[in-house]
């Protein structure tokens, strides 16, 4: 069974989501689940963290469409490829980039299944849509466009792992929790400390009502280390944002 | 296939949308969607002018109902009618009539399709989605009600296209472009500028990423004149807002 | 038919609800529905309002999953139940408690239902997602866990009804409508008063655009009296907040 997810920079009170929906709706009774709409505008790379945070959850099947698009209209190429046996459709500006395991893509260019004079404005509707529908209904991607074998990366530095383990914040979540990239599996001592913004955080907590007073480290829902503070915003309380470097070091 | 969707200023913090849902979905399992519930409070243009953006991207079937209702309660209408194929049910405040094309509506009387012992207060759960699931499994306007001759327009001058072109911002997106209602094909000159609240604009661009530092003129996703800055705010930088009134002129 | 219909305080933004709709959708094919996901961060009792506010017209077959849960991780059960061939899944906080007709639930504890070597952190995805898929699928309450006889309540004093009726404030809409647990059905005379936060408010109104200038009060849309001003905040305006008390009496 095939549904289609989106993620968009769109916002709620536009008509662009509204529109997107409609095109979709008008070829295939595919489900369509909203993932989310509320991504800061223009802001690749929090796309790009959040689809790699869910993609791996959903079911093969799922066709996720991310439209955070500030070089819509422009020669920037539109690109889809499967992994996993879901398909991941989006523009060619690295939204995809850290869900993709390849560098290696299909460039969708047939314009057979974009909507016939369609904007240079708006691709979400025009083109993503409709090629999303199509994919729906059994469309292969070879039908939409040649491979290309590098799609465009985020200039983003992945953490190291050592002695001392280098990584950054890569998302502040509505609670506040300042979520890193540092994946706790990967982190070659048991206990640890960090050095953040000229913080240290020296607790750690299993669950976020155990923190108690201050700041504490946690192993978040995706595996990363995250500085949290109980029932309250880390991220307000110690001036953290995000692509802040952290280190975590052997206390 | 029949399909049902919502455009309500309801917000989505509030139980408002979810009892509307529960209504419908006690009624029928045709397809619910979320077009926006985050029109502005009782902003019948807004979301006027959002249900004519979108209305046409959607296939026959859909059944829009469209709540943004000040005046709910009192003794204006409910109106219903077709068009395309498609049913659209609201206020008879004027929501609808900017995708109307005809002033001939069905008057939504007919008690036995709404709660039992319904609210004052809440016609979107107690009339709105009850008679919105009724449209869905089969029901015909000539059930719902009479039909009446002039439904509630909007106090809205439409673009004048001559020598001059004259028109109105209609609304402001997320992304801060200030979309008028003129539409490009109707402007009788192959380039323009634009006066708006004392600027003069007379940069055109293609795509948002061209459009280079300062404001600029574009032609957006549904063919209208947009003013825009790229990757900031037109709106605020200028100063616009809706129902502002622009002229557009040969340069 | 069984359907899942989530509300919780996650936002839209962060990738949690995006990530339970994917263990959901992995599962099964039910819909899932959005009641709302912008409750206020870690607000139990608005959340448990809300629910009490809408389940009544959700039909028989419904699961409901509320996620507020600022105990997650630590040792405060999961607890499900069901009522009028509903069933509601949440943590045992008080969150089901004002919906809950009965102290009788299931505490869920069987672990091969939650996801393997799942997080401390966000049960949402990693218990309540998997385990409303399973009820979707036919799974009864008694697989799930023994029964326990008494929930967690909340520390909420209902409203009295005598000569004088007392009350609370229990919720403040997008509207700025400040919305009382005072049933009008329980009122024992037939015209009131109200006084509340030092003011007093005599005028009663049927509908919202009915009420003239300066406060007023109207029975809303569950029957509870509510404290309005037409298209203004009365809550700002008389600055009113969740949980002041309310008496209303006899003018």
């Amino acid at each position: 069974m095939r549904r289609i997810a989106l993620v968009t920079d769109f916002g709620q009170r536009d008509p662009y989501v509204a529109g997107m929906k409609g095109v979709i709706a008008a070829r295939t009774t595919a489900p369509v689940h909203d993932l989310s709409h509320d991504i800061a505008m223009f802001d690749v790379f929090e796309c790009a963290w959040f689809l790699s945070s869910v993609a791996g959850y959903w079911p093969a099947g799922t066709i996720f469409v991310a439209v955070v698009d500030p070089g819509v209209g422009t020669a920037r190429r539109i690109i889809a490829f499967e992994q996993d046996g879901k398909v991941f459709l989006g523009p060619d500006n690295g939204v995809l980039s850290l869900v993709a395991r390849s560098t290696r893509a299909h460039s969708v260019e047939n314009k057979s299944f974009f909507l016939p004079d369609g904007s240079t404005t708006f691709h979400g509707r025009d083109r993503f849509a409709p090629v999303a529908a199509a994919l729906a209904k059994g469309t292969s991607l070879d039908e939409l466009g040649p491979v290309i074998e590098r799609i465009v990366r985020l200039d983003y530095e992945p953490p190291t792992y050592g002695d001392v383990v280098r990584g950054s914040i890569v998302a502040i979540d509505r609670f506040g929790n300042a979520i890193t990239d540092i994946d706790r599996s990967g982190i070659p001592f048991p206990k640890f400390a960090a050095r953040v913004r000229g913080h240290t955080i020296d607790r750690i907590a299993e669950t976020y009502a155990a923190g108690g007073e201050g700041p504490f480290l946690i192993v978040g829902s995706t595996g990363k280390v995250e500085i949290s503070i109980a029932q309250a915003s880390a991220a307000d309380r110690l001036h953290l944002s995000r692509l802040d470097r952290i280190e975590l070091y052997r206390p």
